[in-house]
């Protein structure tokens, strides 16, 4: 297991520096940043006899205590002396972030199978070269050169480490965040599959992610997210899909071609959810990570506005969605609470006046009719009749407490995300927000499949 | 001509009321808000005496002067004395704000066609009814009850009145806006092409977009749109593609079912751009009002992030996109202001260092080259080496000043969004950023069709 990774005892910094224009440093002070860190930290510098206040090893083989993890930062020139070092101090584990290696040339791979060799005989575990490293938040642990990610309970492995930092801007934007995060770069050692089967065990991981150029052990893989999916859902954005990416990639990490459209049926009959673009993929993340699965299929959609349910509807037939029909019944209840302009049918049009009183009664009994599972709350905000820029959002979420929170409600504000006070409500009632039509259809899909899978299995 | 609606010498608001409840007040505020408007203010009102230090009329007839265009909103059930009152005033314009007409039922439809019949009898233009009103921006005119547009050179025209509401969110966000917004609702009389022709003769309109649930004139409407996109960019969202949608649509403006697939392959070779979602909508409207046409199709890439370019390269290949081969002139030229790890191919990853000189240095030699069309400046803002999150974007368009804004550039900032540094120096630039590697591809598909549309007819 390589677990010890992210619940070291003991790291070691090698090519720790006071140069702040210097990776080595940054990953020291990532890791110091933290006073509650439990984790005893060693650094190791040629230069420096102090760094931030903790003294500087010569080599690691002065530390008295045993080493858990060794984080290498020297540059890939003199890594033997190190590596050779870190197997004489019988570490259990390193992670190699210095660069040029496998991605650079054959050399590279060569140096990379020498030193998997070396570190496999004396049965030491290696991620990277060429990563950022890894963080766990549970424990307060940022041991990569990038900023901690918002803390959450998403735990991402990511292929390429910058693209782990650019969504951690986008999950901080949308109130979401990460358990543990994984970047293996050039992964000659641990693979995907280890941390795969390391997150589906972590009990505060409840969603994974993968960012993956290249994929070594295809039929490992879709076996563990075969199993996994059962318990978490899987989001995978692949990098390489097409020859020009893969073109990309393979200068990046070294990667080699795979067949995009066998691995994407693979994905997707393995029950993983396989995004084309990057922006599926952090709607996946926030869909996930705020709603609950339905327990059908029918939605029921209320508006103020025609122009955003027509474009909602559009979407719903291009995911293949149901619109119901509303019964007599329901038609009955909700008529007293709407003027008299208003058609009931599915989308229902509520017109620009409909306020939060109104959105909250009407978004209360969807919720509460037996014939819809799901409710979508269209809105554009009303820059008129002095209504409250978030008092529709307001209406909706407070709907949705009063049943409970118990099916799926999905808001859909169009072109509402400049709005501070909405997202503010958002992130104060832990719910969330969709700002696009796709985006909010395609949230949709997502957790009626994720429904299937789930029923299909417990069903047998 | 409909111009006149847009510079109205003088307005009459028929059921403005001090009551701020009412969309009568919504749309008198907004007119009366402007104190430098040109066009003389008229209110009728049965209730008020004054609304905003303004006195009020009882009726249109009282008057003295002539009206060009009135703006009615009182209820649906009055409109029949208001209507013969502007005929016997002999109003040039009627724009109805009321609804309640075709979009409800077959009685509505009745009523709007004894309305047109009568009006165009009298000679008398009709905009609406079911619509939020007009604005023309270069006079300052927001006879709408939504918001004020942002202002821009985008002539906009759209089937939903919250729709347009919504995209002036979207639009005040990417720092673009409008020269003139029409919301023409259930359309009885005014269409979508005599709208259209004005917007292709008004002057401080440099680029059309439409928002459309039905059409009626097809043949016309392609006619006109084929002569326009020479001169001018026409990006169309529609409503009711599906059948789902289109049902919503009927029940928004009464609109009748359109076959999508084969308008869609029309309006293409009409050559306007239509957009299947949203977001699309809004980036092909930020790509016109910021980006020159290239001069052909040859791609660079530079990015200090090898999993964003690696999803750039595939996107660019779903846009059947070209990256070009750097010659041997060009990795001569910039080989000494990289570090040796990188590698001179195309896209060119300078690795997490690189900072604003790099950036400015790569950005200018690409800019430069004979071989290179277009230059994408991949970005992920690094949270370390001290790097200021907005150096990478200063560097690029430094670089694009320096080359006089030539060249194609587009620059692709991985999840920026959120970085206030790095918005407010695209807007003070006037040059702007995209977020996903989708929209930056998608923004280079759009730019290099309309080359070839206005290159394929200069060159008859």
């Amino acid at each position: 297991m390589v677990s010890f990774f992210f619940y070291p005892k003991t790291i070691a910094v090698i090519g720790a520096t006071n140069n702040p224009k210097k990776f080595g440093n940054a990953v020291t002070i990532n890791i110091l940043k933290n006073k509650n860190l439990q984790s005893e930290v060693f650094l190791v510098s040629h230069k420096s006899q102090e760094i931030a206040g903790l003294k500087c090893y010569k080599s690691i083989l002065e530390i008295l205590k045993d080493v858990d993890i060794a984080i290498i930062l020297v540059p890939a020139r003199v890594i033997d002396e190190v590596i050779d070092q870190c197997i004489e101090k019988k570490v259990k584990g390193i992670i190699i972030i210095t660069a040029g290696f496998g991605e650079i040339n054959e050399e590279g791979k060569k140096k990379e199978h020498e030193i998997s060799a070396k570190c496999e005989e004396a049965g030491i575990r290696i991620m990277g070269p060429n990563c950022v490293g890894i963080q766990n938040l549970d424990i307060g642990l940022n041991a990569s050169f990038i900023q901690t990610a918002p803390p959450g309970d998403i735990g991402m492995i990511s292929q390429s480490g910058s693209f782990g930092c650019a969504s951690f801007y986008a999950m901080e934007r949308e109130y979401i965040g990460c358990s543990k995060f994984a970047n293996i770069g050039n992964n000659i050692d641990v693979s995907f599959n280890e941390i795969l089967e390391f997150f589906n065990s972590d009990e505060s991981t409840r969603i994974i992610c993968i960012y993956m150029e290249t994929i070594e052990n295809g039929k490992k893989f879709l076996k563990s997210i075969k199993k996994i999916v059962l318990e978490k859902p899987i989001v995978v954005l692949k990098g390489g899909r097409t020859s020009l990416g893969m073109k990309a990639a393979s200068s990046h990490t070294g990667s080699i071609a795979t067949d995009y459209k066998m691995l994407k049926t693979y994905i997707k009959q393995a029950g993983a959810v396989l995004c084309e673009n990057t922006n599926d993929f952090i709607t996946a993340l926030k869909t996930f990570s705020y709603l609950p699965i339905p327990k059908g299929e029918r939605i029921g959609v209320l508006t103020n506005s025609g122009g955003s349910s027509v474009l909602f509807s559009d979407k719903a037939e291009e995911f293949n969605l149901k619109l119901t029909e509303f019964s007599d019944g329901f038609k009955e209840k909700v008529s007293p609470y709407l003027i008299p302009l208003v058609k009931l049918v599915n989308p229902l049009d509520m017109i620009g006046g409909a306020d939060e009183t109104t959105y909250y009664n009407i978004t209360k009994m969807m919720l509460e009719d037996p014939n819809i599972d799901i409710v979508v709350a269209c809105v554009v905000i009303p820059p008129f009749l002095e209504m409250k820029s978030d008092e529709h959002y307001r209406g909706i979420i407070h709907a949705w407490n009063d049943t409970g929170r118990e099916k799926l409600l999905i808001p859909l504000i169009m072109f509402g995300e400049e709005f501070k006070s909405l997202r503010d409500h958002s992130r104060r009632e832990k719910a969330t927000i969709f700002f696009t039509p796709h985006d909010a259809a395609f949230a949709i899909k997502l957790l009626i499949d994720r429904m299937k899978i789930i029923n299909n299995f417990y069903s047998i």
